[in-house]
């Protein structure tokens, strides 16, 4: 019998600076922003979700999205990418410099309603002169599709449907799909299912995996999914966020631990660990957060 | 491409009561013990692991252990089994009514002189007239093999030595030969070639897995083995008893998360998940500690 093929490298999506503090309490300071976001590229990390461009209203931790994307000391070889909901928010966004961004799509009618006001289809509308845009500016896109494993309020959601909103995403322009079990509700089998759902009509290799640990089955889950042939991982250095749906509960998974298990695997990050480690701890010390990283934790006792 | 066989149905053994509250600070009362026994077995759970028969010079948690195995309300289908490591704790479990017990050695030298006093090799003979007292009483003994996947000692641990003393255990007369990755640091590949290297020596079907959360990657390598046709899952209600070698960090994975994947694998356990979880919650009150099952607090937020 032998083993699973499994990638030789994956690559980190970190999207703490992003998706894991806007759902921190409170603001954080840009200072502080700025140092986290250098922390990670000093630890290996090669991209680096930094900002949102939304409205300060919706989500005030992101208020300061041009300070930080301007603010930042570019390296070579890394990406600082920026979530950009709207045309609006591309506009700032290119006013800021920013070389690739993401837009966000629903798996979920209910979620998608709920979250952003419209329904699936309307979101995909609302992206096109977004696309157009970044097209002309030769800016990257990434999308985001949410609810991939189950939706709050919807419950399962299936295969298909996920399949269906990545294909419109990728055929839209975004070079790369990002595949949000939003509240982490999946397990092993059916992120298996969901993936070959979605590489029937997008090629794997620009498939990501979001995975929340929400009832720890992140890392599960991401094994599994691997063991598919998918190489790309978004991850949240201290498992920052936490998750709005369940208070107390896991958000993101942790990057550390992502890392310590691909580690394990013999698979190439680029990574150092233990700098990671000490970033996770800067930034939920900083915040006064709790470090949501088992790694995290069992490497600084 | 086909999905992964996985077992149909998996047999959970509850070590909270022995193995997790041991390792929990402060005395628990035996009144407590009983409670959660009880509530294990109204949640479905069908093997419980209740005492520890040792010296309460060592282990003070576990003092009460004959008033536990005489206090609790047996009910017929469940085991109520109690770890014995010498053969003082196998005379005394006999006088309590203990019809199944259980002993350990370790996979790596270290662990063994550091634990237990003594070599692996000298554990193992100590066993014998353990293993023959049990016979003549019909007892059915168990075996544990700590540090399967890494020792805190000496580091890695081949999976050879693994297969070595767990089928030491085997010939011995241990029905069962539960692998513990003791410090939590294995991962899944590691974990799938242990469990082949013993699987080469003892039937997989006398297989348990009895891993630690401790870096989080407990329900991945519970995964990976269930691949591999392991269908018994040692697992500890609430998380409980933390890790004594990294203070803050986890120790046994958590059963509701272990019965979550397995719910979400379509694999069955005969266990009711959200009773489960209203019992690491009574657990973890009641000894002022904290709640480690990520579901627990996902279902309970």
């Amino acid at each position: 019998m032998s083993y699973p093929t499994l990638p030789k490298s994956v690559r980190i999506v970190e999207v703490g600076p992003r998706d894991g503090l806007q759902n921190e309490k409170g603001v954080i300071s840009t200072e502080i922003k700025l140092q986290l976001i250098d922390k990670l590229a000093d630890a290996g990390v090669r991209y680096i979700e930094s900002a949102s461009f939304v409205s300060p209203k919706w989500v005030p931790q992101m208020g300061d999205a041009k300070a930080v994307m301007t603010g930042l000391q570019r390296r070579p070889g890394i990406t600082y990418a920026a979530l950009t909901p709207n045309l609006k928010g591309l506009e700032s966004a290119i006013e800021a410099g920013v070389e690739e961004v993401a837009v966000f799509g629903a798996a979920s009618e209910a979620f998608s309603r709920k979250n952003i006001n419209c329904s699936i289809a309307e979101s995909l509308e609302r992206f096109a002169p977004v696309m157009e845009l970044a097209k002309a500016n030769n800016i990257k896109v990434r999308g985001y599709v949410s609810c991939v494993l189950g939706c709050p309020y919807d419950g399962e959601i299936p295969p298909e449907k996920v399949a269906e909103v990545a294909k419109a995403l990728y055929d839209m322009g975004c070079y790369e799909i990002s595949l949000g079990d939003t509240i982490g509700v999946g397990t092993p089998l059916k992120a298996k299912a969901m993936i070959r759902a979605v590489a029937n009509v997008v090629p794997i290799e620009k498939l990501a995996a979001h995975f929340h640990d929400t009832y720890g089955q992140a890392l599960a889950n991401l094994y599994a999914v691997l063991e598919e042939g998918v190489a790309v991982i978004d991850s949240s250095v201290g498992g920052l966020g936490g998750c709005p749906y369940a208070k107390g509960a896991s958000g993101n998974v942790a990057t550390e631990d992502v890392v310590y298990m691909l580690q394990g695997l013999g698979i190439e990050t680029g990574i150092d660990l233990n700098q990671l480690v000490a970033t996770g701890n800067f930034i939920t010390d900083a915040i006064g957060s709790t470090n949501r990283s088992r790694v995290g934790l069992a490497m600084s006792s």
